[in-house]
């Protein structure tokens, strides 16, 4: 079965765990805006409003009539109904005769925004046409549709890690070249193009490369006047997307200058406090566990090792996208809502992610990937235990 | 001035015209989901919830921590304003501060999938937040933003359909090489990616390509097994973007048999009937006319000419996508909503497509781009004016 109809099966499964009389994904001129669950059940794209109709025991599409073909030739959907003039009486006549009772599913939600695909347009849309029908938020079944992964999604994910690792292996072995953060940049784009690889956030702003001190942490812009200069440490934050699915991953290296043979001691005691903290953090995590317990226990390891607060969430889920929505590890403040409050589950993959700025050598920050089990996690990446000392010329 | 500082003050003096206290533009991992307003105002993405504040007088950003320093050295904005642990305060704030009073514009629309940006579950964020204001409806506003381009963004849909004219050149001399549809597809993409372009709609189906009668018309998939035959029609379907901006044109050639010496009679006289009626359509569009006249005219004249009723619009407008939102230039169907009778505006610029389905040879279809002026159109492609005829070796 495609990747696309292991997703439909899970997806009409938990429609029947939650008691979805039906569960919608509606969409128009998906190319320009989509419901960011649509890709986990549809490849292409919708143009004219559409709605994919998903029951416990049907699985139907409402198209126009242009986008009929392709859906009919996946053979994912019970039912293509492609329409011409008017899409309200078609899908109408479909949900009652499919789903006549009970609780609609919709794809909204406050603080998950990989569970808030539906547009407020057409959210009134639906309401007019269903205007006697229950319309409530798929947000459970949607987290764990896109969280919960299945076996194909796994792979996917660890052949889009080992990628990035090659060219981690490349970036390390340019960096005796002292190039500026945009020669870098612009060599790493070279390369995935070549390897037919995408990028998991705004390729603008990836990867983010950081020498140095002075360097736009964050989600910056990497520097055409930046280069590595002895001393400094040298950060990459790297996603790359094969067959879809995607990686998250940050390295570090020290920049020598030629009279020194060994790490700097502010630069060893800054790896292992993050080093440390990953590993307080990872143990906590397993199916069960709330995020923001996961984030407490890397915060405190860090902040116990002298080091200050961090201003962001320990870890988030990847997949399709590299911050794909979900349960996060993050701290109880208001802006993560919900997502840090969210029961961590079996089969998720989080990226776990800290960083320490060094004065005067640079931001140290690393990203790790794992899959949770029954009882705890596998690494997907192989974690950076060192930080490579690489000697100028 | 960058080009997002054009639109920016274009988004100004739309806020002071159309009387608005604000104009928001609000998203969250615009990677994951965007609003489609929000490529016209800003490079690069938004993590967090975010709030982009336009007044008459002021253009204020609302991000996250870790994206405020892009936004700060792009230098379009009178204040950033990064936050960390909530939104919604920081927000406030901003807002009592430049809009104390008066109606609020959220990117809403049920017609117009280009203008209606806001998900319902950061529309609800937002009620929370400002619960004794107005928010009403962006939409005159949004179609004027993004459909009335400025000369520099003319510019660039001139560079994109440069580019595709090339491409079709191209794939003009690759007939006599009888490809699949598949092949021809890939040496596109090829191509595409050695001049660093990108695709104006889902690269999947972008081009289409229709190798004869059998091919799967509208938003098909290239079919790996259909090759060129002799007396069949090729068509093409092809938008490519150059800077953000994207073209969006049709061509078609005849495969001629050894034997034949000129285009057949159903060939030519279908082609008379496209070029006849697109003329006819183009003949209405200047400023003022409602989408659907122009529709109605391009449809009579191909009814006249003794063809069946086509089952889409006449044309859309092409912007940063090939379906760029506004006004269509389509019939009276529910399906089109408000959008066919939304006034042409100047500089708008549409793309107008026709085709007919020639028994046993293939679909005859073209699309030409044409910009509107104070009066009438100035044509943005080289109109095609005959079916080349290309002999089959």
């Amino acid at each position: 079965m495609s990747l696309t109809g292991q997703k439909l099966a899970q997806a009409q499964t938990l429609c029947h765990e939650h008691s979805y009389a039906a569960w919608l994904f509606v969409g128009r001129e998906t190319p320009m805006q989509a419901d960011p669950l649509l890709e986990l059940i549809l490849e292409g794209g919708l143009t004219w409003l559409s709605a994919l109709i998903i029951t416990p025991h049907k699985k139907i599409a409402v198209v126009g009539n242009y986008d009929a073909d392709p859906l009919v030739a996946s053979g994912d959907w019970d039912e293509v109904i492609g329409y011409v003039e008017d899409f309200a009486p078609v899908f109408q006549d479909q949900i009652t005769r499919h789903a006549p009772t009970g609780p609609i599913a919709i794809n909204t939600s406050e603080s998950d925004s990989s569970a808030d695909g539906l547009t407020l347009g057409l959210y009134r849309t639906l309401q007019k046409i269903l205007p006697d029908r229950e319309l409530i938020t798929s947000e459970p079944a949607a987290q764990r549709l896109r969280g919960q992964k299945t076996p194909e999604e796994i792979t996917r994910i660890r052949a889009a890690i080992a990628e990035g690792d090659q060219i981690f292996q490349e970036i390390q072995s340019w960096i005796p070249e002292r190039q500026t953060e945009r020669e870098v940049y612009n060599r790493v784009h070279k390369l995935a193009r070549d390897r037919n690889l995408g990028f998991s956030w705004d390729p603008a702003g990836d990867p983010i490369v950081n020498h140095g001190p002075d360097s736009m942490i964050g989600h910056g812009i990497p520097s055409d006047k930046l280069r590595i200069q002895p001393g400094h440490i040298v950060h990459v934050d790297l996603g790359v997307t094969k067959e879809g699915y995607s990686s998250d991953i940050q390295r570090v290296w020290y920049a020598a200058r030629p009279d020194e043979t060994d790490l700097p001691e502010d630069v060893q005691k800054a790896f292992q406090a993050v080093h440390g903290a990953i590993t307080a953090g990872a143990e906590l995590l397993r199916p069960g566990v709330l995020g923001h317990e996961a984030d407490t226990a890397a915060r405190a390891s860090l902040v116990n090792a002298g080091y200050p607060v961090y201003k962001h969430a320990f870890g988030h889920q990847v997949g399709r996208r590299a911050h794909d929505g979900g349960a996060v590890l993050g701290p109880q403040w208001p802006r993560y809502g919900k997502t840090v409050e969210t029961p961590i589950r079996e089969n998720e993959i989080y990226t776990l992610e800290l960083g320490i700025t060094v004065p005067r050598r640079g931001y140290l920050g690393i990203e790790e990937m794992a899959v949770v089990t029954a009882n705890g996690i596998e690494w997907l990446s192989i974690r950076q235990d060192h930080v490579p000392f690489i000697p100028l010329p």
